[in-house]
């Protein structure tokens, strides 16, 4: 068994399970485990808790509970949004959305390019903003959907989406919004969003991974994605998973008790690090405009250093951060987010990023200050000291034999 | 909070997370809770339990693990399998399943139909079995897949699936089979059963609601349905579900452990429960033939007595059975498995499911009939009952006022 990580600076990839939610669901994984669909009422009791986390995480963005679809994750939420726009709307077949999208979004994009629908990938600029001029003359007669996150889960650039919406509004588009990044992080309405989608994870707000939502605006057309029983009102088939629902809508109770609170008490600890870090690494700098950005999310380059190298060490110190996304780790490719905000391959190979929740403190990041400067140092020195050995050994081998 | 149901005959509803499977998966919701895509070994470590369990589901089903796709549902494998089949295949747009199959299945194919898929739905014979030539002759050149459910949610009856696989085999066209209900029931051998694809679902042998996995035979082209980050190497996007895949392990390591004892265990009890109520009680019959059928279901009619009345009055009695399946209870149809087997619409209304499980015992079944035969007798009794306190309620009501 693994030893807890001390330091987790890892929060965007994943959250612990706070004990309040994981207390929330056990019933529901020993006494109560009938099926909510079923007529006695073994079922039935278990099925009023699923409503109840149904209220709970419509309170979290000030929907109503029967605009709430809960699914496995947000990958499932982005494929299910795009999929019910086009499904809907079968004149349509155009869609709009970034280049810097999580996978979920980019790669479900890509493969209906593959099936004959058009995709435009708005770029972003140096500073990971969206054009908004630019999306609106994007927007065509057919256009289904315009699809862009809220918040970046790489930089923490946040898009302006009451905008975005607002213009997909006056253009008669329907507006869909990755909000996983966003949800816990910063207040959500999505009445006064103006979205008509928008999709959530539990795990990324400390729920267990393996849950999701996606909010359809009331009177949304929608056609389901995972098609089967009756579940949800006959927009997911599947037998509810009961136990992360329940989970999810604790942990949504909890994020909109302490959002205010943890969001200042977080971007101060943030803060100190990002400072910190610029301050005592030469050759740091930021991967994105102080503003507008999640408060809990930090991307950071270190010139001439390979961020392999970083998180191995870092790693080694009981350290938790990471480059890119945790979904796309293996890949060899830099990363497509900071690629699109005009950063060099080898810029982005250099980039970690660090991103906080509500279990780190003070002493934590004091302890990261303390140990990244030497681990950069180590890291750059490491590359002459190497080159420097090759050629005291090409120099020595025609001598002795050692 | 509901007390646990004394009696619950509804197994293929769902079942209770036994208690090892239960603590097999605790870690991975407290202490262990790393994302296993991230680059550190707080993440690793994890991921190398859900490579553990990987093997486990696939030691269940005699594959290998790398033929393992974790999915959140056993409707997201069934809807994977037939998507990846046709996509896979473009030229090929016909699908060959039953009208007997699990609404994941018919669902997703009445979807495909409006999608201008043409869909074989194969009738089934009074006894609820396959006719084998039908199948063959309904296999065109441009059949993209067979998929036929191996056990019957609602009756138990199997079907004949390595003969089905083995005609598809000879026509070159890829088989599916949906198993959710074979699965922990009997013996499952991929290899001897020679399918390309098979579906299972956790919460139906003992792990929680919301995992399930889709067997895709090596070799097999795949197209994922989920699409979105690396995971399950490229064939399932979204962050691993790891204390349900982990759950999902364990529950087959012990399903394939007590395989043939719980089978014979079971099969005596259902054998019991079902000459007793045939014996008991008049103008009950089954709605199967004895064989070929899972050992744990009995599906049985109640002539003149509605099913609805008698789950109520169980549910009074503590005990869980069921009408059809929970994935469809809400609905007013009759069954559509049981009218596709020729019988009437009220012989269907008045039948009522029995599943046993591992935690039945031979006392439940004793108690069970003792109590059915005065439910149906009250409630035969009841409907002139009523009939009578009407007509004098109509006589009383010219008289006086109550």
């Amino acid at each position: 068994m693994t030893e807890q990580p001390v330091y987790y600076f890892d929060n965007n990839a994943t959250t612990r399970i706070a004990s309040p939610v994981f207390e929330a669901m056990l019933p529901f994984l020993k006494e109560q485990w009938g099926n909510p669909s079923s007529a006695y009422s073994f079922g039935h009791d278990v099925g009023r808790h699923v409503d109840h986390a149904r209220t709970k995480v419509a309170e979290l963005i000030r929907a109503e509970p029967r605009e709430i679809i809960f699914t496995s994750c947000g990958t499932e939420s982005n494929n299910s949004a795009i999929h019910s726009a086009l499904l809907t709307q079968p004149e349509r077949r155009h869609i709009v959305t970034t280049t810097v999208e999580h996978s979920a979004t980019l790669k479900f994009c890509a493969f209906l390019q593959k099936q004959g629908y058009e995709v435009t990938f708005l770029p972003v600029t140096a500073d990971g903003a969206l054009d908004l001029a630019q999306l609106k003359r994007s927007i065509r007669s057919d256009t289904a959907l315009v699809s862009v996150m809220w918040a970046n889960n790489e930089t923490g650039v946040l898009f302006p989406i009451q905008e975005v919406a607002a213009i997909c509004r006056s253009k008669g588009v329907l507006c869909h919004t990755d909000a996983v990044q966003a949800a816990g992080k910063i207040n959500i309405d999505v009445k006064e969003l103006g979205v008509d989608l928008l999709s959530l994870s539990g795990h990324k707000l400390y729920a267990p991974k393996g849950i999701g939502l996606l909010y359809v605006k009331r009177h949304t057309k929608y056609h389901p994605y995972i098609i089967g029983g009756g579940q949800e009102r006959g927009r997911r088939g599947g037998t509810e998973n009961v136990p992360y629902i329940v989970a999810f809508g604790k942990a949504a109770e909890l994020a909109l008790a302490n959002l205010a609170k943890e969001n200042t008490r977080v971007r101060a600890l943030r803060d100190k690090l990002e400072t910190g870090i610029l301050e005592r690494i030469p050759g740091a700098s930021r991967n994105s405009p102080v503003e507008p950005r999640l408060p809990n999310t930090s991307n950071l380059a270190f010139c001439g250093v390979e961020a392999e190298g970083i998180l191995m060490l870092l790693d080694q110190a009981g350290i938790c951060a990471s480059s890119g996304s945790a979904c796309t780790t293996g890949s060899l490719d830099p990363s497509h987010v900071l690629t699109a905000m005009g950063c060099s391959a080898s810029r982005a190979r250099a980039s970690v990023r660090f991103s906080l929740g509500i279990d780190n403190t003070a002493a934590e990041v004091d302890c990261l200050l303390e140990r990244l400067p030497v681990i950069i140092e180590k890291l750059r020195a490491n590359a002459p000291v190497d080159e420097a050995a090759e050629s005291s050994i090409a120099v020595s081998s025609g001598s002795e034999v050692p």
